[in-house]
């Protein structure tokens, strides 16, 4: 018998020794995540059950039921993904380009770019339309577009969390099929909140994520395809290019087959099915209707305290509201004392609107009255300290 | 003007109404998910915070620390994936294979077959070596096989969850230096419970999950790549074809950068922090002590029970235990007793071992002596009810 190895020595060079944790109370009115509902946040904390468990297989149908009503649509493949909505994001590409299929993408914000790079490593050939960050796009450059380009797949952003603008989506969906494409739509800040009808609309592919309309933790990215989709899917040579997003083997597990794929993310479903509850509880009518309330006051009050909001009115986002950083004040500064001073989280801005707005969300479980007006007081008194003295605007140093 | 298009009207097919979630309290000695410890889901039901707030990055850094610890590496890139076990066993694959790229998969149960497909669909050419489902892989024929094929990275299951089986590490890692090959390891079933080495064994990538040893539900896939895998990954011509597991975008977020990537599952890494908490508390040569302890208090239970072990002693894995179905037993039938009557879940096999073994688990926090006792207890009693009668085996009707 040869000697037995001598087993490694353990390192402790990583060991920390931690307290227990303990995060404060934030209010986060950024982008997202947004709070969660408490009803939710209570539901992670149950002992999980097995992804096998015939309790657990009720529970998915439960949550695929909700997401239809909340998506307004009867599409068999609609799931969650076990993932953010990024991932969803990506499973809506990765299971219908193929190699050389043509994708338009209509950018007007930081998320239309993400599809353009997230499209071109699924290796479609990926043409773009564009508009300045904070405008929409009409019906008719989207139809001079598609006759132009041909596409397989036009993809665009309902809610575009980067600008607060929520392109009107009537009339797209008749183009896409008068043109034979498939329409691909970011719904990941209007899910929940704002009204949205894939079936109406004929979106044939969506997604979006947990955290910001639906009262969630992040962590889940919702998911689904229409038939139109499901055809393109079928239809490909070869295996989807992305195994943990590949819908034909996530729909043997989501399906009656149950079939084991992986093993699903059990607490963060249990909270999305709570989620979907509480949604369904209140009405997609009534929870629209309270986003859009809770936006308008919020765009009185800044409108009001003399700031000037980046989106004109008709394309206004109810959850997530562009303001102008006024001349001469550091926007990082102001939110970090918002945070450190308040506990309240507000956005910057991103990629063309970096350094020249706030963004602010009211989604979900945040979108109330109470909370629009204890930021409104605050910024009232907060933010006269930010702006540069008068003295100093004369001598032009602001 | 043109008229305001009319807006649908929603449709409540969908909009189910349901009672406050109420899922039971189960044990779960299957493949996994294992109970959660009480404090991880406390975690996990607190208020979100920003995935940008500095007490986040903070929090960041601890479970990078931690993660560190549990895996026994130095590696700058170790992160939990925001995916399942599954999305971190893509992102090593995704990151590293280059089309055309060799890989060899040492395949001995149901995961070294899903290494294969999903190596596959990053255009790998991929060459097998395997084994019966039950063995391991010895020196000789690895050494062989990195000779014959020459591959850039030889992929591996430490702890095969579909059999039981720890495959020894001990030389593979020399091995694959001397034949200049990444060594990428399947640490699902045995992080946090089983001896593991990342750097003495000179493994270059490897992945686990949350929700088995480190006793965290379902959610995250911890990560890790030293630098001979960094360097591939440097070196790539391409962009990594997965955008939510490119390694190179998410070094900007965890790395010093804090570039945004995707909305961090906030909640679930809360849980990760104080599961890795606990394991540094409990420290390794314990955790991985008391999980040997009481795999070995099952075996002989289940032995004395007159019950045969799937794979032999050397090769048995702490966490998971394949159990030989009796003859003329249905082990289905059984299981789903176990379920609706004591609320104890174990798994069935998988693939080659389809309706021929249990597999029963033991942990993170269910690795106890109390849960191997209760167990063994309720086979004892209930068990024997399953077996065929004398009567029926004599007529060869069993």
């Amino acid at each position: 018998m040869p000697p037995l190895p001598v087993p490694p020595s353990v390192n402790s060079a990583h060991r920390l020794a931690l307290d227990p944790i303990a995060t404060p109370e934030r209010l986060l009115l950024g982008p997202g995540p947004s709070n969660a509902h408490p009803t939710v946040l209570q539901a992670l904390a149950r002992m999980p059950i097995g992804h096998l468990d015939p309790l657990y297989i009720d529970l998915m149908g439960e949550v695929q039921e909700l997401l239809r009503y909340a998506w307004q649509t009867d599409n068999r493949l609609t799931i969650p993904m076990s993932g953010t909505g990024s991932a969803a994001m990506e499973a809506t590409l990765a299971n219908t380009i193929e190699p050389g299929d043509k994708v338009l993408v209509a950018v007007m914000g930081y998320f239309g770019q993400r599809l353009v790079d997230m499209a071109g490593r699924y290796r479609a050939e990926v043409v773009t339309i564009e508009r300045p960050w904070g405008e929409a796009f009409d019906l008719a450059e989207i139809e001079a577009a598609l006759i132009a380009h041909k596409p397989a797949i036009l993809a665009m952003v309902h809610a575009e969390t980067s600008t607060g603008v929520c392109q009107p989506m009537e009339g797209i969906g008749d183009l896409c099929r008068q043109h034979d494409c498939l329409l691909l739509l970011d719904t990941v800040t209007s899910l929940g909140a704002v009204p949205l009808h894939i079936d109406a609309w004929k979106v044939d592919l969506a997604y979006s994520c947990s955290q910001k309309g639906l009262s969630c933790p992040p962590g889940l990215g919702p998911f689904t395809m229409g038939p139109r989709a499901e055809a393109k899917l079928a239809a490909r040579s070869g295996k989807v290019p992305n195994w943990y997003l590949d819908v034909s083997l996530l729909n043997k597990y989501w399906g009656s087959d149950r079939v084991y794929h992986h093993t699903a993310p059990v607490n963060m479903n249990f909270g999305m099915r709570e989620a979907l509850r509480l949604l369904a509880e209140e009405g997609l009518e009534a929870a629209w209707a309270r986003h859009r309330g809770n936006a308008e006051r919020l765009w009185a009050g800044l409108e009001r305290l003399g700031l000037e909001l980046h989106v004109s009115e008709p394309l206004r986002l109810a959850t997530l509201t562009t303001v102008r950083i006024p001349e001469g004040v550091d926007g990082k500064a102001f939110s970090r004392h918002l945070l450190d001073r308040f506990g309240i989280e507000v956005g910057g801005g991103l990629g063309d609107l970096a350094g020249k707005v706030w963004r602010i969300g009211l989604m979900g479980y945040n979108s109330t009255p109470e909370n629009v007006d204890r930021l409104l007081a605050i910024v009232e008194s907060e933010l006269p300290a930010f702006r540069p003295s008068p003295a100093a605007v004369a001598a032009g140093v602001a």
